[in-house]
């Protein structure tokens, strides 16, 4: 990562667009070349899922559309829905202050999660009971 | 992590709560024992931050009520908002379906970005003209 490119950017005037291609080269890839991504759902704004982008799939996802993450399970490029269909639309995209996270907004078909649940939050803590309750069914 | 474990809590009864430091103990901590956090606004429900935890700083989170991440440039404890009154007080924390993400909704005073914005993700891309606009102002 190039922390002073993000720095500078701080200030950097709002009329100036970057070039997109600049600013992925400066994003922070980890040393498996892999940059977090968390989506969520364009209208209820509900935190869908977390996952990984390489830099490929980065450029897939912004040039299809389509969410596309790399698998670390099955270390491959992962277009999100081509199997069961619940495919994610890209509606828009930000990196973050340090250029180490990215934030998609998506328009959601059926369900984020592999268990068939809208999103996979569903371990929710009781914070005053210190009990975690399991929420929604699997459908999937 | 116990990948086992959360593939039973998938159709775990909804009715039978765990226990939290049982769940806390399945977490997927990675080799340095941390766990990304996400960290929502309860109120817009815009994404805040993303940072880090440790188990440590999980159960202080939970315990105070007040978000305490792991700053791996400090490599210390990190009560949010600490020196800067830019506090974050918990209203709900959930894990996903792996048990290797936190997502916590947080009531934020000020500003969640060190930048002074109220949040962190202010580089947002133009998908159809390639480029990245810088939003906000930075005052801090």
């Amino acid at each position: 990562m190039n922390r002073s490119y993000f720095k500078k950017l701080e200030t950097h005037d709002n009329n100036l667009p970057l070039e997109l291609t600049t600013v992925i080269d400066q994003l922070a890839f980890n040393e498996k070349g892999l940059i977090p991504v968390i989506t969520q759902d364009a209208i209820s704004k509900n935190v869908l899922m977390f996952a990984w982008m390489s830099k490929e799939s980065l450029y897939l996802t912004i040039q299809t559309k389509h969410m596309t993450y790399w698998s670390r399970s099955r270390n491959c490029l992962w277009v999100k829905g081509k199997s069961s269909g619940h495919t994610q639309s890209l509606t828009s995209m930000a990196f973050d202050c340090d250029g180490d996270v990215i934030l998609c907004q998506v328009e959601q078909v059926g369900a984020a999660c592999h268990t068939g649940r809208r999103d996979c939050f569903y371990l929710n803590v009781d914070l005053d009971k210190s009990k975690v309750t399991v929420t929604g069914q699997a459908t999937l």
